[in-house]
């Protein structure tokens, strides 16, 4: 997909919101259990009930590969079903993969081709050519790991090096790679202070940013500073839409959640004139 | 596996060979692509073939997942052929993964439980919680990536932050995790130089060592400056190895590329009286 369809989704909608489908088989309802593939069911579920005010699903690949075998196929049935039901619907495999050059095409072959994808989430450690064969596809995004939402993120992302602290590093040495216009960056939810930062480095990029929600992060501090003429953020919120209710009523719950979201998000939209 | 009974197995094959199980199916003999399972027929005849001079097996889990679900089950039978017929071996998936702390106890389990691997790779970009939940897992090792072995390790991994380099960082600090006595660390061959101040900092942890053969590091360059009295060393060979030969000679010649190693490895062993 490209970034301008991405866009106009987002504008169609009034709503920037990412649903990260991480299904966790002690935490979904009971009856769910006796049915063939619990976890595609799951997700078959909440993506019908709440598609029309969201704009993106985020799989974390490890909820599904906990599973083996039997949780990679529950992962190609959820991003088939979004594909043929849903193909406005902006589609994130958070793996956040990275490995030396012919190994990285390998993941991206993965994420892109068999199953698919319209972007994945890569870690920067291994650095540039880790990265560029992600980055050479053509509309698909590579969204780089910046500044995560958890507290080891300042084991090593803020230290500080010569000029300045790593993750800028990593957002200002990123975007000197080829084919960087297929970057966005992941950027936790719960520094909300650090956006104003951020953006002086990446003006027009967009921002994933987890952390909304369960994790404590304010959706109005992070527009406040993340907000871009062409909206430039996705918001995810995974456990607190998709575990609303473990009860029978779970889609319609989740629904009620997402729908409070971007009932939030299409205000915050018409009071900044976007 | 204890760390133990992998330096028992090290001084009884006077190997410590790590073969990366990187498989590619346009590399493969042709004769292969006919069966059920080329990717499985393959590893198992190199696992055959070479199980008595090498100590570990690698598989980098971005070869199995770019054939999808089928690739998975080739990962799955490799690891198991491995543990019913060789469990003297020392298995090593290579997934850098690293993620959120419950979300990385969900890998955890993919790796150790699931898939029953010895150990796994990490990457170190989101900190100690990020570690940790693999880290509890008993008898079970966690490899973190600190300097690896290709060009882009030099974007991030060897910045100069406050007192000293970002890979000396990720050493010195994940030493203070929780279970650190089960951490490994990624060194590249590629800069054996490093090995010298490394051990510094990691005196006794064992190093998985890529980048030897076809990324070019010597071996006795990394043996010069990284042995220990209990070896902490294992030298990982992919190409070099399984594709000494794409004929139907091919587990042959894996074997005696094998082979020559291990017989270096040996020699370098004696001469320093290990």
């Amino acid at each position: 997909m490209t970034t301008q369809a991405l866009i106009d989704q987002i504008r169609k909608k009034k709503s920037f919101l990412c649903v990260g489908l991480d299904v966790d088989l002690t935490k979904i309802p009971i009856h769910l259990l006796a049915t063939e593939d619990p976890i595609f069911e799951f997700n078959k579920a909440i993506i019908d009930a709440t598609h029309d005010v969201t704009v993106s699903y985020k799989p974390n690949t490890a909820f599904y590969e906990a599973y083996g075998i039997k949780g990679w196929q529950s992962l190609q049935k959820t991003i088939n079903y979004i594909n043929e039901n849903y193909p406005e619907i902006y589609t994130i495999a958070d793996a956040k993969r990275g490995d030396i050059g012919n190994t990285s095409s390998m993941y991206a072959k993965a994420f892109f081709e068999d199953l698919n994808f319209d972007s994945v989430t890569v870690a920067p450690y291994m650095g540039k050519d880790s990265v560029e064969p992600f980055l050479a596809f053509q509309n698909k995004h590579t969204i780089l790991l910046a500044l995560t939402s958890n507290e080891g993120a300042f084991d090593f992302q803020t230290l500080e090096t010569v000029g300045t602290d790593l993750y800028k590093k990593v957002l200002e040495i990123s975007k000197t790679w080829k084919n960087s216009e297929n970057l966005m960056y992941v950027v936790g939810a719960t520094k909300a202070e650090y956006f104003a930062e951020i953006r002086k480095i990446v003006p027009n990029s967009f921002l994933l940013v987890p952390g909304v929600g369960a994790q404590g992060g304010s959706l109005s501090d992070v527009c406040k500073y993340g907000l871009t003429k062409n909206i430039g953020l996705l918001i995810n919120s995974s456990r607190g839409i998709i575990y609303a209710s473990n009860g029978v009523d779970f889609a319609l719950k989740a629904r009620e959640e997402a729908l409070k979201m971007q009932t939030e998000m299409a205000s915050i939209l018409a009071d900044k004139n976007i």
